[in-house]
């Protein structure tokens, strides 16, 4: 498929097979394409929980107002990110760029983030959408449905997932063989309501 | 190109075309593309600011560390959130569903973000971010390169494109035809990072 293609067949899935178990090669490969993701600062500050373990899946499907693809998700992914990635040493990004280019970016990286709180987070919301959305098409282009998620109880599904206090939960995204049709598309808002040229009307 | 080539090529780009313009037909598929992404309860509260006006460009420039790549792209989109999209009257998201569906979902839509203001501006930024991520590899797919770009000051941005107080910039995405090819691509940190399974450790 091409990837006009890919965006154009890609719908939000809420039937999958629940006996289906992703292989381990699809599953490194989702993952592989995932992480080409662009991030700020190359800081790859989202980060991928993946769950298989169907009981695991059961409690999270509670916690997500019962919704059965939760469950029935061949994996399901909690797009989560880590609100430290600003402090790491910003060799551990940086170290494949010349060296001129290090001097000037590492040490950008602390300052640009520390002590704003705002920004840290909406990083970490931003950063795991790129990469979630990569995701889900990548999944795609690779004969997997999906459909991203913000309806659960995200302080339960934290607890499940021992999510550490200085990371955030962003979205989930079952991934799954699809065994109904999605429904109709979605309307689209007219481009004059979503697209506006040069500026907003003063 | 598939869209595994697709996400495997595309890359941050840094140097454009300035003389490059982009046809109307690109620009409209596009956008087209782009209006494909999910959105939460289907509300599209993405807005996208394009911007061809070399002047306006070079003033964007200017408020974004002289980063050349703003004013030599063929469209700088400003990538925007509506943050009252949840108060529009729900049969403009679902007028399309079954009676029993827009009945249910359409009334969940007010409830599920008033008076939520952290809630509102995550699903600002991640659904900005859902749609600009498909816009990148949309692009890439037609040939064009692109570069996601939070360095700026976006009080600066926000009055040239006169941002109405209600909305948000979350990012903005100069898209170009490519002069100069990429740096190496950056250390990709090892799944061990990035991706946990099942559960973060106790």
């Amino acid at each position: 498929m091409t990837t006009t293609e890919t965006i154009e067949s890609r719908r939000s899935i809420k039937h999958f097979d629940p006996t289906h178990e992703m292989p381990e090669a699809d599953l490194a490969e989702l993952i592989r394409l995932t992480k080409l993701a662009p991030s700020s600062f190359n800081m790859q500050n989202y980060r991928l929980v993946v769950i298989r373990n169907k009981a695991r899946q059961k409690e999270i499907r509670a916690a997500a107002w019962d919704q059965a693809h939760v469950e029935e998700a061949s994996a399901l992914f909690i797009m989560c990110a880590d609100l430290t990635s600003h402090l790491a040493d910003p060799a551990v990004y940086w170290g494949h760029a010349p060296q001129p280019v290090q001097d000037i970016l590492g040490p950008m990286v602390k300052p640009f983030y520390e002590g704003k709180d705002r920004l840290i987070r909406d990083e970490g919301i931003r950063s795991s959408a790129l990469a979630g959305m990569t995701l889900m098409l990548a999944a795609h282009g690779m004969g997997y449905d999906s459909c991203p998620m913000i309806g659960f109880d995200a302080d339960a599904v934290a607890k499940i997932i021992n999510l550490p206090s200085d990371h955030l939960i962003s979205f989930m995204i079952p991934v799954g063989k699809q065994t109904q049709p999605a429904w109709d598309r979605g309307l689209r808002l007219p481009d004059e309501k979503v697209v506006i040229h040069e500026q907003f009307p003063a």
